[in-house]
């Protein structure tokens, strides 16, 4: 079995990542040949995207089972890469879906039946979203879109960033406005690789540039992906997320969310349930990265407030892009059906 | 003849200006000996803000015209001190002024006295600004500014960030959020010291978190300054001040311009003939600056977007902060007047 993606290759027995903390400047690709060296470059940030790190775990323990007989063995390292992000709930559901095949009947052959049907599955979720997004976007659309949600990602072509690369290859002549994120710059460093590679013409904005670019240029849409969605549609997402819905609710400037069912949490009725974590000062009074870093605000004595995400409601929602298709105002409410 | 401000000294035949490319980390005073030496520290902008451009140039003259007998070697040193920021309108009328005086009666104690002159007069519309802008401040409010607008952006106590200078002196315990206002972080490097200085409490934010902020936390004003009023009330301010503006509509936030009547454009019915200047593409590929220098973003490739400033149509502003007053809705028409 062999797989290659834009950012993973499982093929010879050999599960090679490429390492996004280099992008744009390298395109450098890491082995991860034990669950050890899977976690680091977890850890690392070397590979980033919940639905990303889900299926890159499940490859790597996948090569684990092929050398190891015991299925104690194998699940006890199963749960050691479990704790390489507690926080990715797909990371969480595939490790289990592998432990689950591994009490039940544990051979190499089908841990990496499982691991490649985890692939696959966020491969076609991807691609349904693409699919039924893109029925949405006309010919020249301008299209605004928020930190990076495509095949850096996830496994796939990626869920907003998906919309926008199935239109593309649609000829459907779009125009993309990607701002760069702050704090983390997701948008700046790694959207503008991924629409050079795709060819994609864009615009890199500055994140308070986005007001000037929806009332002055020609913005059609607005499309962004998600890190939880609530029964009542409110969804939480990368910080700025909730801004450019208030914007554009203003510009009357459609607004969609692009996510697979497995965002929908099923215990959170709405957005006011969803935590929002803060993240370290240090992000605020400077940049760094591999490219280097700098710090243009004092260490000590500069207080900030540092939201990992927010929560955009339901009500500034033109509709959510999902793999089963596109729901609206009225419909959202029935999301809990999505699971049939 | 003495004058010390937050950036400037002017004494004992000595002009020191605090040089702002070192800021935050450094407060470092730099001599002005010559208007060669002031032409170049406006050119690498160790000083900026245009009023306060306007005010050293005119004591750095005032310095030469106590060396210098001839009233044309004085002019044409005028003339070549004007080029240093052709843009800064503060600049261009403190030295048409300088020379009228020149034309008229030349001597040192006449420049001088108009010198001075421009700088008190900038001192006071600031605390003009400053003592009506205060009256709308309530008891613990908390106000979000952008940019840079205070003692290192005029030789008085500024506008916007004089305002809220003002509200803190009459111990009405406000609380500020600042923007670092991407891409020249004004607001993350300059904004943050001042307000340590001032001891005014405050938290720094990314851009993109505005929104969070005033839907989470308790916001009641923003407040920005203005690079141009157009006859209407529209204005032109650093890019992202638009975006605030929406912001604060939607969330039923009083919105807040804050600047002198120098400010306002006799020639400009409304902001839709107010050019948007477009600045360098390398400006939102990284940060560079007296704190080092990074770039996340490939040089080549990456199209960018980079406008310098905004339009805020008179429709989203509460209130207009003048010297003479704070002007609303129903009576900005009137601004005409503002020259008596």
């Amino acid at each position: 079995m062999s797989i290659e993606t834009l950012s993973l290759k499982y093929k010879n027995s050999k599960l090679l990542l490429l390492d996004q903390t280099v992008l744009p400047f390298e395109e450098s690709w890491v082995e991860a040949k034990t669950p050890e060296d899977m976690y680091n470059i977890i850890k690392t940030l070397k590979v980033r995207g919940a639905p990303l790190i889900g299926v890159t775990a499940a490859l790597s323990l996948s090569l684990y089972a092929k050398e190891e007989a015991s299925s104690e063995l194998f699940k006890s390292k199963a749960m050691y890469l479990r704790e390489s992000r507690p926080t990715a709930v797909n990371l969480m559901v595939a490790i289990d879906r592998l432990i689950a095949v591994a009490d039940k009947d544990y051979s190499f052959e089908n841990i990496e039946a499982e691991a490649i049907k985890i692939f696959q599955e966020d491969v076609n979720l991807c691609e349904q979203i693409s699919i039924h997004g893109a029925k949405l976007i006309n010919e020249g659309d301008v299209i605004l879109t928020h930190c990076n949600t495509g095949g850096l990602a996830t496994a796939g072509m990626g869920t907003a960033l998906g919309v926008i690369h199935k239109a593309h290859t649609q000829k459907k002549n779009i125009h993309v406005y990607v701002d760069e994120t702050r704090p983390l710059l997701q948008g700046g460093r790694l959207t503008t690789w991924e629409l050079d590679k795709l060819k994609v013409p864009y615009n890199l904005i500055c994140d308070n540039m986005a007001g000037f670019v929806m009332k002055t240029k020609k913005v059609d849409k607005v499309i962004v992906g998600a890190d939880r969605i609530a029964l009542n549609g409110d969804f939480a997402n990368k910080i700025g997320t909730y801004s450019l819905a208030v914007l554009c609710q203003y510009h009357g400037i459609d607004f969609y969310v692009a996510a697979p069912y497995t965002t929908i949490d099923f215990d959170c009725e709405t957005g006011d349930s969803i935590p929002i974590e803060q993240r370290q000062p240090f992000e605020l009074k400077g940049v760094r990265g591999h490219y280097g870093q700098v710090q243009w605000a004092k260490k000590e004595g500069v207080s900030s407030c540092n939201p990992a995400f927010d929560v955009t409601p339901a009500e500034l929602v033109t509709g959510w892009i999902f793999d089963n298709g596109v729901y609206n105002k009225d419909n959202i409410k029935n999301i809990k059906d999505i699971l049939g």
